[in-house]
């Protein structure tokens, strides 16, 4: 009857593991499991493989055994155009934008070379196990159309929006608030809730849009309420000082997009390195969340984001590659760099709570926690398997682990 | 007659880019080149292909064209012991050994152990492109025997010692000041110089060594002036308070060292994060240099080093992955995050710099500029082909390069 079972290890988290009692109250692990998988592509069951061979006796079998099954990564910010330019070298945040950005934004206008390069994006997020992002696209309309027509073509939750921009950019990837409006709700009635893409209005960030632009992106969100908006926040020094000097009515960076109207509990804003205690907690009572990018924080020399105030003020955080800006495609490697900036400031993060980060914590903070981030019943069979003794290294740390008595979850 | 010829694109360095006065002035580039190399394992020639092929008429021709051939790269501090325990999680640097590190050197006093894992370690650097190594072996003489057995069998440069340590340490791991000096002795008898094989005489650290293992350590050095030194020094603020306290004669860290003997333009001290002014001075003077290991740096939360301003002192800084505090064994991940750390100071690492510093400028510091680090005449063959357009997304980025006309040297 189209049933699957997929036989190895099984993670996945029920609750964030930073607020129950003891850390693995809060997940979900199976040494030997089966991970049952309908004909509709939901999930079916979870749970021990000896019990569910028998159970589910016509289930074709996919053996992982010794790897470990997990939900899906999500990565909550990236940018599809930097692909090209990631890891370009020697600047900050707003050189960095001017340099190398806008020019390979400009090239997504071409629809042909977009079609390509969306594929080539959506390919290297699979392979290195992201199977949901909330992603910028560029400025032009057809870049967002190729990157929603890559997702379906290879069936990923894709979460985009074409950027807005009517300032302070090359003439040639600006907008007007009024072309950004009819651009934005034309690409949501085309793709929102289709296959498995939703839209997010995607302003840049207050420096390339004025504030009829962003009150545009407010109206709407409000007119379509189960979209997204997706933006920056004071990710930079430099920026927060420009931004500050282009709204000089508004007391802080959060207060510009306050006034727009995209504060919401579906807002996603990117970075937030630089907050003030009034903004962390005005973003909490909101539930909007910021994704933390920590290899692009360090790349451009931003700075070193306070993971442990924004829980302290009620935000939520969840983890981004931030590509191109970030330097890997890979939400592992952007943990690594997670665990060293939390490091840097004295504070552990520990690595169920980072896992929790990149499945159920960012799939909660998406709103989408019924149907990705966990291998609940009805979920979306949106699991990735991680062989983590692929390479040589890990088999050895492994080993050690084993031989010392210190193997064991 | 043995001849071999390697035809690629070469790059090597003939000196610091950041001294010349334009940075290609510094280095070699062959865009379709060829690498000759006699039966006697050295660097017979470099030139152009195109002449080269009918030059060397009977050479082995070993085609890597797109790729890139460069010296084999230098790691100048990695610790042996600690591959099995990269990754260890949530503690910053005195905990850390404690909990993690000690417990894993205890194990090298199995021979046969560190046999296998001697092997292991040598093929994990060798398959991470770093020919030659500064390695801090156990406090066993077997585990340095074991990894100079290794490196032999693969023919790698391998620079180690035994750990000298006569304090704050577990028993089973100590010596005294006559035993670290018989042991040591008898082990640079053996094997310094022995194939491609160097000794480095390595007091773990001051905490970890009183005044007369540390003197003793200078009185061997004295006795054998071209082995190397290698310890630690000042890379964490607790270490630096704890080291102060238990030497209260000398006016800082740095002292402790100069008082035993052991800074000398063949020492190389490892982090060097919280130097003063003076200490700087101290060392530029001698000769000595800092092994920069920034992904340990991150790992352990220990601090941000400043190139820029040991620079201005006069020190001279190599790049070290720093296994298993630092977090790979691939000197290019390092220089990933060494290009970050930088970053968050406001400055820039430019890639010649960079890779000048695990190639040449690592050879200099180690007073084998004859022998590694370049393509020299005479010099080793001691090289390595780097695929870089190995992954998907390099190739992409390469291609954007190329499409915009900025892909030139």
């Amino acid at each position: 009857m189209g049933e699957k079972l997929f036989r190895g290890q099984i993670l996945d988290f029920l609750e964030d593991p930073g607020v129950t009692e003891t850390t693995l109250e809060a997940l979900r692990y199976l040494e030997d499991g089966a991970l049952v998988t309908g004909a509709d592509g939901c999930v079916l069951e979870v749970g021990p493989y000896a019990l569910f061979r028998a159970k589910y006796p016509g289930a074709a079998v996919h053996d992982y055994t010794g790897r470990l099954i997990m939900p899906g990564f999500i990565d909550t910010h990236i940018h599809f155009p930097q692909m090209q330019i990631i890891a370009s070298y020697g600047r900050q945040l707003l050189d960095w934008l001017t340099r190398y950005t806008f020019p390979a934004e400009a090239q997504l206008q071409n629809a042909a070379l977009a079609k390509t390069l969306a594929r080539d994006f959506v390919r290297e997020l699979l392979a290195n196990g992201t199977t949901t992002c909330l992603a910028f696209a560029a400025e032009s309309a057809v870049s967002a159309e190729a990157l929603f027509e890559a997702a379906i073509e290879w069936n990923m939750r894709m979460i985009s929006g074409k950027v807005l921009m009517n300032r302070n950019a090359p003439a040639v990837i600006k907008d007007s608030a009024a072309e950004a409006y009819t651009e934005s709700e034309a690409l949501i009635r085309k793709w929102h809730k289709r296959e498995r893409c939703l839209y997010a209005i995607t302003p840049r960030f207050a420096i390339s849009c004025d504030m009829e632009e962003l009150k545009m992106a407010g109206r709407l969100h409000a007119e379509y309420p189960e979209t997204y908006i997706q933006t920056h926040l004071s990710e930079n020094r430099d920026e927060v000082a420009t931004t500050l000097g282009l709204f000089p009515g508004c007391r802080d960076y959060l207060e510009i997009y306050e006034q727009a109207g995209i504060v919401k509990d579906r807002s996603v804003f990117a970075h937030g390195i630089f907050l003030s205690d009034s903004e962390l907690d005005r973003l909490a009572s909101t539930g909007a969340s910021i994704a933390h990018c920590p290899t692009s924080n360090l790349f451009l020399g931003s700075g070193l984001y306070d993971l442990r105030r924004a829980k302290t003020h009620g935000v939520v955080t969840s983890i981004a590659t931030d590509v191109g800006a970030g330097t890997s495609f890979s939400l592992l490697q952007t943990l690594n760099e997670a665990y060293k900036v939390q490091q840097l400031q004295g504070c552990t993060l520990d690595p169920l709570t980072a896992f929790y980060m990149i499945t159920l914590g960012a799939a909660r903070t998406l709103k989408l926690e019924d149907k990705i981030g966990s291998l609940a019943v009805g979920s979306e069979a949106d699991f990735v398997v991680i062989d983590y003794q692929a390479q040589h290294l890990q088999a050895l740390r492994m080993q050690y682990l084993q031989r010392t008595g210190h193997w064991n979850l």
